[in-house]
C-alpha cells in the first residue's frame, strides 16, 4: 500500500498547474503558448494563470503549425542544487546519463524530439508530492511520462523538462473478485495487468495494440479507447476512482472503489483525457468485467464500405450482447502488413476487411449466434469470404492484421497520423476525399478503425518528412472533419502536434472577425477553447483575441 | 430543432453560479449555506462565490440537522414587474395560481415543502437562457425542477424560489438508428424515451421505477442510477453531450454526438450528478443499446443473505453477458406489499428475494442459461423456490415486486430512507445492526437494493415524524457507513436532507481538531467537503473551520 494511501498529504488544493504570462494581445500569441501535457511550476495566480489556449493560425491565413514547436517558456534550468536534492529523494532513480535519457526524450513514432537532462522515477505518491512540490517552487517544468507509447507527441519533452517516469510505480494495490474492481499505482503495464486479472477470471475493460509498454496511468489520462470499447464503453464509465498528484504536490484522493458514489461532483472525471495537464495520476480504481469464456475472432473481406457498414449492423443485431469488438482495414493497409511485416492475408483480396471479435460466457451458444450471422452475412452477398479463428494462437494470428498495422506504416516511410471521429456512416469518404485531393503527392493513404465507434485511422506516408504533402493535408483534414462536425481527436488526445486544431472541433463556418481583421463574426463562432479555472475562455478562431 | 442547437447563443462562459457570503467562522455556519440543487443569482466575485459547503453539526457534539432548513438567503422578492416580464415571455406559462403550484412546492414523498409562488415553464433552451438571465440580475433565486421524483428534497424550493420546470421542454431532437444515440430535451419522461427507442429497435441504458414521471434532464442531473446500471453502466459512460445554461444565462454547448471525442477536457462530466447547482440542463445526447430478443425475469427465495451473494456470483459466471439486473428485497419488505398493496408473494415466503432479469439476441440461448443457473443454484441449496416469466405482462408483475417497495414504504408511516454504497458483502450488515440499535423505536427497517452495484436502500418507518427515532438513526447510520468506506448517498444524491452529511463520505476517525476545540487532529481528517472554482475547500469536520 506504499504511501498511496497515506492520508498526510490531503491538504488544501487547488487546480492551478498550467502556467503562462497571461495575453490578450493576438501578438502575442506564440509566447502564450501552453505546451499540452507538460505541468508547469505554479506562480502567482496575479501572474500566471492556467487555461488551455490553443495556438492559432497566423491572421495572413491558414498555415500547418504541426511543425513549429512552441518557444520555450522561461523556466529554470536544472542545477546542481536541484539534481542533489532529486538523488537525495530517489537515490538511483535520478537518470542523467544521456544514454539512458534518449528512449525518454523521443517519442515511440520517432516524430518528436526533446532534451532532457533529468529523468526521475519515483516509486510512490508521496516522491511524486515531493519531486512536483520541489520543481513548483523551483520553477522547474516537468514532463509526466507514462509508457511513451502516444502518437500526438503528448509524452516526451519538447524542450529540457524534467521526464517524470511513473515506470517504477507498478503495484497492484487491491483487487476485489466478487466486484471486480481493481486498484493499482498507476505505472502498471496495461498487459501485466490484463494477466494478473485473467488469472483472477477477469479482463481489463480496455485493451489496444500498445498493450505491452503503454501504462493505466496514461490510458486514463490520455482517455484511450481502443479496441473494445464497443463492448465495456469509455473509462469515463469504468474508472471509479483516482488518486492525483496536483502541480504544486499536494494530493487529490478520488480514490473511491465504490460503484456508485453521488457525494458531491465527479471531480475525477476531469482528469480523465486531460492528457497530464491537470496533475499526475499516481492510482487507478478500475471496474473489470469477467474474463469471457468463449472468444472468436473473424476475418471478412467486403465489396463496398457500405456493406461493411451494413455488416455492421447486421453483426449488431445477431450477435447482440457478444459482440465485443468490430474493427475494419482497407485493401492498402493490408499491402502495408504483406509489403513491410510479410503477413499473409487470410482471406482472398478484397477492396476492405473486417475483424469481428466475440466474447460470452457459452461456447455453443456463441459459436451458434456467430455461424447465424456469417450464413445471413454471406448469403446476402455483404461479405466475399471470411476466416473465423477460435483458438488463442489463430486468434492473436489474426488481431495482428489489425493491430500491427501502424507498426507496418514506420516502416512505409513519414507517417501523418489522424484520429478522427465521425458519425460512422461518414468515416471512409474521408480517405477517399483524402487521396483524391492528395493525388500522386503521397505514398500511401491508408483507411483503419474503429467502425463500432465511428472512429477513423487515416494515416499517409512519404518517403520522408514534406512540407509541402503537409500542407496539402491540413488544414485541409480538419475542415472536412469540422464540416461533418466530426472531432480531431477520437482517442489518441491533442499533445504537442494536434493543439493548433482544437477550435476545428466545431468550427463549422470560419468567416472575418470584427476586430483584428480576423474573418469571425461575433454570434457564430467564439468557441471555448480554453478553461481556466472552470472559468471558459474563449478565444476568436482566426485572431486568437480573448473574447 | 428549436433554439435548442443555436449558437447565438454560444457567449463567453463562467461557472460562478451557487452564491452566499464566505466565512471562515464556524459560528456562522447556519448564514453561510448553500442550499443543494437550487441556481442563486451571481453576484461580483469578489462579494459572492461558489461553494458547495456544507453544514456540519455544531461544538457540542452531533446532532442530526436533517429537519432545519437552513435560512432563507437576501434574494430579492418576486415583484410584479418581474411577472411582467415573466408573462412576456412566456405566455400562459407563467404559473401564479396557488393550487396548480401545489405539487411544484412538495417533494414526491410528500417530506418537504416550499412556497414558491411563481412557476416557470419554458420551452427552448433560450427561454431558459433569458430566464436565467433575468433572475440573476434581478438577485432572483431560481429552482430548476425536473420530474420532481427526487427523494432527497432536492427538487423542491426550500422557501420561495421560482420554480423552473422542463416539464414542457420534451422534443426528442433526433435519433441515429444506426450507431443509438439519441439527442433529446432535457424534459423528455424516461418512459416516453423509452417507447419512443422501442418502436425503433433500441432501449434506454437506464430504467427505474419512476420512469412513468422521472425526466432525462432530471436523471443526468442526479446521476441517476436505477435497474439496468449493472449491465450498460453510468451515465458518466452512456451521456455523451449536454447543453447546459448557466445561472447567469449563458448557454454551454457540450452537446456532442460522436462516441469518442478527445479534444479538450471532458466539462459536461461535471454536470452529471451536480444536482442543478451548475446549471440548467436543457438537452442530452445519450447512447441507446439494442433492444434485446428475449428478456426473462426471475424472482427468487433464498434462506440467508450469504446465499443471496453466491448466487449473484453464480449468475455472474452462468448468465454472463445477458445479465441486466440483480436486485434484492427482504421479506420485512414483502410484507409491506402484502399488506399494503395487496401484492401476493409468488414464491414461498423465505428471509430474501432476488430478482434477476436477463437480455439477450436469442430466446433459446438464454433460456437454455437460465435454466442451467437455476438448476445449479436449486441443486447447491443456493436459494429454496423461484418463478420465472418470460411473457410481459408476469415480467411486470414480478418487477413490481421490486419497483412498488417505494410504494408501499409511504402507506406503511413516515419514512427514514437512506440510499448507501457499500462493499457488496457489507450491504445487509446494515440493515440487521440498525434494527437491533433501534429495536422497537421503528415500525419497519427494511433493506431492499442494487446487490450488482453494491446499493442498498435501507428504510426505516414511524407512524409519523419522529425527532427521538430521527436521532437515533442519524449519525449512527452515517459512522456505520464511513466506518465501511462507503458512501452515504449512492444514487439519490444529496439534496437539502443530506446536505449535511457529504463530510461522511470518508470519514474514519472523527478526533479532536486541535483549533476551536474539536476533536479531529489535523493530519488524519481534513475531508474535501466543497469545490471552489475547482479549488478544492477543506472543512473540518466538527469545527467547521476552513483549513
Amino acid at each position: 500500500m506504499v504511501g498511496i494511501f497515506q492520508r498526510s498529504l490531503r491538504l488544501r488544493t487547488s487546480l492551478r498547474q498550467l502556467s503562462f504570462h497571461g495575453s490578450t494581445s493576438s501578438t502575442d500569441t506564440l509566447s502564450s503558448l501552453v505546451l499540452r501535457g507538460r505541468l508547469f511550476p505554479i506562480s502567482s495566480p496575479s501572474v500566471f494563470f492556467s487555461t488551455h489556449r490553443t495556438l492559432q493560425a497566423p491572421n495572413d491565413g491558414p498555415k500547418s503549425l504541426s511543425d513549429t514547436p512552441p518557444p520555450r517558456r522561461p523556466f529554470s534550468r536544472v542545477t546542481e542544487e536541484d539534481l542533489t536534492f532529486f538523488r537525495t529523494l530517489l537515490p538511483g532513480r535520478t537518470i542523467t546519463d544521456p544514454d539512458l535519457l534518449e528512449s525518454s526524450n523521443v517519442d515511440w513514432l520517432k516524430s518528436v524530439r526533446g532534451s532532457s537532462e533529468v529523468l526521475l522515477r519515483p516509486q510512490t505518491t508521496e516522491e511524486v508530492s515531493q519531486i512536483l512540490r520541489y520543481c513548483n517552487s523551483h520553477n522547474l517544468a516537468v514532463n509526466p511520462q507514462g509508457g511513451n507509447t502516444g502518437l500526438v507527441g503528448g509524452s516526451v519533452p519538447v524542450y529540457d523538462e524534467i521526464v517524470l517516469s511513473t515506470a517504477l510505480m507498478n503495484n497492484i494495490l487491491h483487487f476485489n473478485d466478487v466486484s471486480g474492481i481493481l486498484t493499482c499505482q498507476s505505472g502498471c503495464i496495461l498487459e501485466n495487468l490484463s494477466l494478473y486479472l485473467e488469472e483472477r477470471g477477469h479482463i481489463m475493460p480496455l485493451d489496444l495494440g500498445a498493450k505491452g509498454s503503454c501504462q493505466i496511468g496514461g490510458n486514463v489520462a490520455t482517455n484511450a479507447g481502443g479496441l473494445r470499447l464497443l463492448r465495456y464503453g469509455s473509462l469515463h464509465g469504468t474508472v471509479l476512482g483516482l488518486e492525483v498528484v496536483l502541480a504544486d504536490g499536494r494530493v487529490l484522493d478520488c480514490l473511491s472503489t465504490l460503484r456508485k458514489d453521488n457525494t458531491g461532483y465527479d471531480l475525477k472525471q476531469l482528469f480523465i483525457g486531460s492528457e497530464g495537464t491537470l496533475g499526475v495520476i499516481t492510482a487507478v480504481s478500475i471496474l473489470c468485467p469477467q474474463k469471457p469464456k468463449s472468444v472468436n475472432v473473424v476475418f471478412l473481406g467486403c465489396e463496398t464500405f457500405e456493406q461493411l457498414l451494413k455488416t455492421f449492423q447486421l453483426s449488431k443485431r445477431m450477435l447482440g450482447e457478444i459482440l465485443s469488438a468490430y474493427e475494419f482495414l482497407d485493401s492498402e493497409c493490408l499491402n502495408l502488413l504483406k509489403t513491410h511485416l510479410k503477413l499473409q492475408n487470410p482471406v482472398s483480396d478484397c477492396p476492405f476487411y473486417i475483424v469481428i471479435e466475440t466474447q460470452g460466457s457459452d461456447p455453443n451458444h456463441d459459436e451458434e449466434k456467430l455461424h447465424n450471422f456469417l450464413e445471413e452475412a454471406m448469403a446476402s452477398s455483404l461479405v466475399v469470404d471470411g476466416t473465423v479463428a477460435t483458438e488463442e494462437g489463430k486468434i492473436k494470428a489474426l488481431w495482428s492484421m489489425r493491430e500491427r498495422i501502424t507498426e507496418a506504416l514506420t516502416h512505409d516511410g513519414f507517417t501523418y497520423k489522424y484520429d478522427i471521429s465521425l458519425p460512422v456512416e461518414r468515416i471512409y469518404q474521408l480517405v477517399t476525399d483524402m487521396r483524391r485531393h492528395l493525388g500522386d503527392r503521397a505514398k500511401s493513404v491508408v483507411g483503419y478503425g474503429h467502425v463500432g465507434d465511428g472512429n477513423l485511422h487515416l494515416n499517409i506516408t512519404s518517403p520522408a518528412k514534406n512540407a509541402a504533402l503537409l500542407a496539402a493535408i491540413e488544414p485541409f483534414v480538419y475542415e472536412w472533419t469540422a464540416k461533418f462536425q466530426g472531432s480531431i481527436s477520437a482517442e489518441h488526445g491533442l499533445g504537442l502536434k494536434k493543439r493548433n486544431y482544437i477550435h476545428y472541433k466545431d468550427l463549422l463556418q470560419p468567416e472575418k472577425h470584427p476586430r483584428n481583421n480576423c474573418s469571425i463574426q461575433e454570434k457564430d463562432r467564439l468557441k471555448v477553447v480554453s478553461i481556466h479555472r472552470l472559468y471558459i475562455v474563449h478565444v476568436c478562431h482566426l485572431c486568437d483575441e480573448y473574447i
